[in-house]
């Protein structure tokens, strides 16, 4: 059975090679203030830095989910108040969460299928942090980099945060201008649930120490950004943390670099490319964002004349899962996963299904 | 290489059986959404329930870890003031998670190696939550269950959280008295660490409901235990979980189960004997905990006239790894674990190589 569903995933071709290597090296019982720990978590932090161009200004975090980074980012860099790109199901999470830990929240809100553009933001003056979502997996939607970027040159005295849980490692972020911005694996890594990864900078650090020492405010006990920092500066972390999964989260991006990060990036356009293409000429759907520059390359989101269990029952047949529509959605939309861990052959066959069946 | 370290472990034989299950099913892919991830979940919680004999007053919840659990309990149990009992490193870091959030906390301390009775403990009035650890994994004291529950009978308007994150499922507690209980899976039920497992029953449930109502008091907002109540009733989570762990930690607790928990409780003691009989008579080596009634069944902690290190040196040319003291213990102590991953054969050839080199 191949996996286009949006998350979990496909896993990673070469996962069950690195499992088993995890295994036959019984890493699974070495102590995490080991050197083999602190060996394997450097390699893994090393590997990450360089698929994603990220300065030694950032930190690499290793928490329980991205959910989990979401409450850290808001504990740790806001005292009082937050702004919020709101266009789907993820990103308004984001703005719940923030609610939930009594902050001021301000938002910026279009429909689920509509995206942003730089030059329409206006972020309001006490807001401490603008909180972007690269790609809103419920709706299909992306935000250009350059838009991302054009927020941080508005606005530099405000941390910058970006969401691309589900399209890591494929935006390309300069860190110059992301101040934070985190994913979890079982996306576009291809790796099953459980670790969520943040890239963290000095700025951060410095505004969670400042609210640290505030005795009316908490910035968390658990998964603290000032112990995070600590433990990470000597390639540990604070409690015992998912061993199996960072070690192969490592090798999987050691393997992403073999094949470069401007390939792996040009063929997830490609891809996209193909799915798009299908959907566009084919009378039975549509894409569900129309502007081609906002359409996500990494979550194909379709409208569907036919009700989307008989397209996902039917593909299924031929040994294809596809995802459903997200929330009020589900059965008028299909959601197609994109990601390294399907090749191009295996989109081709896909399309190719999808043109034979409907 | 046989590990007898106290966490990360040994990993339970049948380990790999499940895991090659797991990845022959495909449960890697599978949506945390679906029927196929609900009835995994629900299995889990069923082969918990019946090892630990946990009534339906209590809900069981996974999270990222037992660290994570600690944050939870104190975010959405404690209003203002916890009691602490402090005996060693994780009792005194459960202490210090509450400082941190901001909670006035109380503390009833010993040195390193010291147990606690019920009949010595006063809890003051205001404190909401009597924490206690039921084995100090950091100095091999374990606290007797009838201990734990002297504390219930005579406090039985307070909260009774207890960690046994180092010997679950040793500990026959008795949830009428016990509110809420803990564990991580790194250590007795030998898998990789990744996951934390809540026992919490529905009054901590009325706690966080009626917290969460307070304007300038947050309970937390990913993972707070409202949310992740109203999910397990539905045989899901809020954020999307480490499948694999919960999948592994199902078929591990069914394994448990067939074997029967008196007789894995019986063969902890009888292990444990085996150890404690040759630490007596050796020369070499003494109990770090002297009264036997307090000595830990699960991590057995030794000081040794050798230095730690000559001692697991030596031990780990004959294939066998066992662990150092804590803190600054760390080279005049040694930490032996003894879970169910490690049988009475292997417990009686680490005592008998122990025997020959020393």
């Amino acid at each position: 059975m191949t996996f286009f569903t949006p998350g979990p995933a496909a896993l990673y071709p070469a996962f069950e090679k690195h499992l088993k290597s995890f295994m036959d090296r019984q890493l699974g019982s070495i102590s995490h203030r080991s050197q083999a720990y602190r060996d394997l978590h450097q390699f893994t932090v090393e590997q990450l830095r360089t698929l994603l161009s990220v300065p030694d200004t950032h930190q690499i975090l290793f928490l329980g989910s991205a959910s989990e980074i979401w409450e850290r980012i808001l504990l740790n860099c806001v005292e009082h108040e937050s702004f919020h790109l709101v266009n789907g199901s993820f990103s308004q999470k984001f703005r719940d969460y923030a609610d939930a830990l009594r902050k001021y929240t301000h938002g910026f809100e279009k429909p689920m299928g509509e995206g942003f553009e730089a030059t329409e933001i206006t972020v309001p003056e006490y807001a401490e942090i603008i909180c972007a979502t690269h790609n809103e997996t419920s709706a299909g939607v992306q935000m250009q980099v350059a838009d991302i970027h054009k927020l941080k040159t508005k606005y530099p005295d405000k941390l910058l945060a970006v969401d691309m849980v589900s399209s890591a490692p494929y935006p390309a972020l300069d860190y110059g201008l992301v101040d934070t911005a985190f994913f979890s694996v079982q996306k576009a890594f291809g790796m099953p649930a459980g670790l969520g990864v943040w890239i963290v900078n000095e700025q951060c650090l410095s505004k969670a120490e400042r609210l640290k020492q505030y005795e009316n405010l908490t910035i968390g006990a658990h998964h603290d950004l000032p112990t995070l920092w600590k433990f990470a500066q000597k390639h540990e972390t604070p409690a015992t943390p998912n061993v199996m999964a960072i070690y192969i989260l490592g090798k999987i991006a050691e393997d992403f670099n073999r094949i470069g990060i401007d390939t792996l990036r040009k063929e997830t356009e490609h891809k996209a490319g193909l799915l798009y293409n299908f959907i566009k000429k084919h009378q039975n759907f549509e894409a569900s964002v129309k502007e081609p520059r906002l359409q996500s390359q990494t979550v194909v989101v379709a409208n569907t004349k036919i009700d989307s269990s008989a397209v996902i029952g039917k593909l299924k047949e031929k040994g294809m899962v596809i995802g459903s529509g997200y929330g009020e959605f589900k059965s008028s939309q299909v959601r197609i996963a994109n990601f390294p861990a399907t090749s191009v052959a295996q989109t081709d066959g896909l399309v190719k299904a999808l043109e034979r069946l409907f």
